[in-house]
């Protein structure tokens, strides 16, 4: 009998998240699953380590698989002791998410949940986050769950070059209304901030950051952003190499 | 008389670290600086933002500058903070560092120093992030000066295109052996993470982060790693585009 693979199951909105729950159940029909996933939210936490404070790791019996633990860490931290600590061996796939909002265009460097799938990359081993277009507690995640078990299933069957991730993103759409999957590049965009100035009982400021996305390029129909607004989800390989390549002899005026 | 060009200065070791306190004071020969950084040591937070909680910022004189803040978020949250709020007007360049420690290669990811200048660019200024591979509380920034002094003033002339920064490494030397500077690409390499497992008073685990640096490529010789091991400066165009646009094509099996 072949060895069923195993699935590390993480994300960055904590363990008890709704998102987490459904593609972990999903995650069963297609191999043995652990879960090391965030004690507490995480959001917004990018590539974040924690090395100026320790980190705890603590059984739980939330998702009914054997190897299952909160960490008090961020997202990476996660993969990290997931992969050396817990498991000490690698994953055949990790999974990030499910995501309770977007994390297209210029969000993939914020996103806990996409740094997870990122240092999966980093470790080796095939990984996907997934995210769906919805931040209301009640969003539904069943909806694309045809589509979602597709590229899970591809994921395991065709292994991607080592250091590339899939961010993959659901449209908030019912599952009728989905047309498909596109692979298409990250959207040039960028968020347009405000900080919100409020006062504290004893008079002194503090500030909520808020923003705007803006999508620089909304007539291009080659990125997540356009695969979104036009009912696929949007899948975009990802990688760790941040080098602007095309750029390495055009700047040669800073050597010296 | 032509204007002075507004240099916003932040790092990730804190406002009080000796490098910040180096780069700004060299930042002034060349415009008016403002210094927005945290006001703690937040090494490692990659391009973490702050959504879950509030941010406070306090005016400080430890640079002597006239616009100078210390702000209790994130390196790219002060970015965010400065451009938005305290500045309300894009600077001419973002300088972060020097980092206290190097950020080649992966480490790139990793990075607050980098993700602040990453921010910086996606914000549409010209933004450099330097570090020195030299841990050291003694560590001297000076060596290089005339290698800085010359990437500040390239910076300031020549605009990169927008979304892309400069990931500047310096290696360990003093001055008469550091050879000049190279542009070079992110090497590949990773961590091998350990976790140090300790017990606390009460008897319960506890775990620190350690690793070692492995780099994937060592024979190549257009890397940083190379030009930090050969004496060099190196110099990485480093974008906020993570797509990995040479697979769009290979992986359409993801597609349904």
């Amino acid at each position: 009998m072949l060895k069923r693979p195993v699935i590390l199951v993480t994300n960055d909105d904590g363990i008890y998240a709704p998102g987490i729950k459904f593609i972990t159940n999903l995650a069963k029909q297609f191999g043995d699953v652990m879960v090391v996933a965030p004690d507490k939210p995480q959001s917004g936490m990018g590539h974040a380590i924690t090395i100026n404070a320790t980190l705890r790791i603590q059984k739980t019996n939330y998702h009914g698989v054997e190897t299952e633990y909160a960490c008090s860490g961020t997202p990476v931290d996660c993969v990290k002791m997931a992969v050396n600590h817990v498991l000490k061996d690698r994953p055949d796939l990790v999974i990030s998410g499910i995501n309770h909002g977007s994390n297209s265009s210029i969000n993939v460097i914020y996103s806990g949940t996409m740094s997870a799938a990122i240092e999966g990359a980093l470790e080796g081993t095939p990984s996907i986050g997934f995210s769906l277009c919805d931040y209301s507690s009640d969003a539904d995640f069943s909806q694309a769950q045809t589509f979602i078990a597709h590229l899970i299933e591809q994921s395991l069957k065709n292994k991607m070059p080592k250091g590339v991730c899939l961010n993959v993103n659901i449209p908030k759409l019912p599952a009728a209304q989905i047309k498909g999957i596109k692979v298409v590049r990250q959207a040039r965009g960028n968020w347009v901030e405000r900080f919100e100035e409020r006062q504290d009982p004893y008079g002194r400021n503090y500030y909520w950051l808020t923003g705007e996305f803006v999508n620089f390029e909304p007539e291009a129909c080659d990125t997540d952003e356009w695969a979104l607004a036009n009912g696929y989800l949007s899948v975009v390989p990802t990688q760790a190499d941040m080098t602007a390549h095309a750029l390495l002899n055009d700047i040669k005026h800073f050597e010296s």
